[in-house]
């Protein structure tokens, strides 16, 4: 009888942890989203109205990858209102040859949190001056948390802002993370005060209205926008998008829908088939990426089904190598 | 913490059989399609060309059902040449309320082949003559048997006439349904003679060509063709959905982009925007099904997610009476 390999999310806490292999295994993702035949659908996507939820399901297949991840995303955004976290979910690994269920992930969302920062890292290191040394992070959540880890994994980070709408928030996540980082992180009441003279901008928020202003921006900064996943979040202006020397997606097809660039081309500022590199174009060399100390970047991140293949392929190998999880007849 | 339920093919099977019980879920869930606001977004299709394999995932919310499921079914077509079915698959049960995985369903594709059969029998129930008794099926798949089963479920079936393009298989499928339905079946060398004198035909075959033709259609029968649920697929000819008083669809969405509707339309048989009553609206009264004894009437059936949901949702509810399954916290 075939087995299934069931993983707990304590169990794929220890053996997925936020590191330079998750960031390393993101990065392989998007280079093969760039240079070989994947196949990745376009998201789908189930709204529960009556109690503010939403499901995403994302998937990829990239050939000579043994298995590949159907992920189930839900958000229910009145779960806080009864001490449950919003988002959770879980990852199904079938087999690329036999389509078999071979683990169920129950990750309750983690895997998802590590696969985002990974890309946010991958985005800062292909994009980002190589010196960056300062960040600024807007938004106070997980996300927030984890950019600023990820970052820090292959940028020489010394000093980090933090902005959210709630300041106290963000002086919570400053204190919290400054003593787990090891370097000096304050909240910054103003967005403007967190940009001025960081040289990496993160943004991690679920705004549905442009949080970064273009007219802030100095030449050499490099911004990931990671909040907008959906067609009415927008968290960067469209003029930035303009303006940049160098714009990037993960997926064009998505950002085009779901990300920042949907914003800008909705406002006329640029053309719905304007051509932008994609991240996996720049790693595999056949796209340039930052050219100068003085360039401004941009990279819009929608998140992806080849990370979610990635990051639960990943997560599956180390496990079988480990003995972990429990095994299920079927 | 979180309680997730694990249900096995295996107790699945006890919990769920091919019943008066199933037929009844799938009938509700089709009058909820018709009568209620259901999300049911539109099939994600994942290709993997190299293994022969596909996957589609499929999804609905009913306002008022605490639950929903996202179905995974993959189908790969090279697994019969190493001793492994070729569908195969898993549902997730989410809360509707909080987005929470309750349940995974490693149905193995189980419960898929009882809501499809179940949706054929809700087909014939509304549309086929109340006294028909004579039945034939094209295929010698599990869909052949099951099909017939249910059939018989909501019909006084005394006869029945299996085609296949396999004869073997055909006479051996009759033979075996035959000791278990306990009326005669034979096998038919040709599809027309299996057709003539029949009151409910019932196509279940992977077809890309149609094997069904408009000109052996006799007054007062039923048709159901379940076999097409993917573009290439086409089991009736497109005249007969011209010549036939009632076309039905289980989703008129669907049957335009994956049904026999589908090459009609792509024919030019029939026009794009062409509407159709669908079943729910049959059950639920608002369209008009069979009004007399010789008309012809035909039923598309491309399965639908509101399907699964119903069918996940009625194992878990008599898993969780029944103390089946196993319970992990996470």
């Amino acid at each position: 009888m075939p087995i299934v390999k069931i993983l707990t999310e304590r169990e794929l806490r220890q053996i997925v942890p936020l590191d330079i292999g998750a960031v390393q295994c993101v990065e392989n993702a998007f280079h093969s989203l760039a240079t070989k035949t994947v196949a990745m659908p376009p998201i789908l996507r189930l709204d529960v109205p009556e109690h503010r939820g939403e499901v995403d399901v994302k998937t990829a297949y990239a050939p000579g990858l043994d298995g590949f991840a159907v992920k189930i995303s839900p958000g229910f955004f009145n779960n806080p209102n009864v001490g449950l976290p919003s988002t959770g979910g879980v990852m199904v690994l079938l087999s690329s040859k036999t389509g078999l269920v071979q683990a169920l992930l129950l990750d309750n969302g983690y895997l998802t949190n590590v696969r985002t920062a990974a890309g946010g890292a991958v985005a800062a290191k292909y994009l980002a001056r190589t010196d960056a040394s300062v960040a600024a992070v807007f938004g106070a959540g997980i996300q927030a948390r984890l950019q600023l880890q990820a970052l820090a994994l292959v940028r020489p980070i010394r000093e980090a802002r933090i902005w959210a709408r709630n300041v106290f928030k963000a002086e919570a996540v400053a204190k919290e993370l400054s003593a787990e980082l090891g370097f000096s992180i304050i909240a910054c009441a103003e967005p403007i005060k967190a940009v001025a003279g960081s040289h990496v901008i993160v943004t991690t928020t679920p705004a549905d209205q442009p949080i970064l202003r273009a007219e802030w921006l100095e030449p050499g900064q490099h911004v990931t926008a990671m909040g907008s996943d959906a067609e009415h979040k927008n968290e960067v202006e469209p003029a930035a998008i303009v303006q940049a020397d160098l714009y990037v997606a993960d997926s064009l097809t998505q950002t085009r829908c779901l990300g920042e660039l949907h914003h800008a081309i909705a406002e006329g500022a640029v053309a719905g088939d304007a051509s932008f590199p994609e991240l996996g174009e720049i790693i595999a060399g056949s796209k340039t990426g930052r050219t100068s100390e003085v360039q401004i970047t941009i990279a819009d991140l929608t998140g992806t089904g080849i990370q979610d293949t990635a990051i639960a392929w990943l997560a599956f190998v180390r496990a079988e190598a480990a003995g972990a999880g429990s095994a299920l007849e079927n």
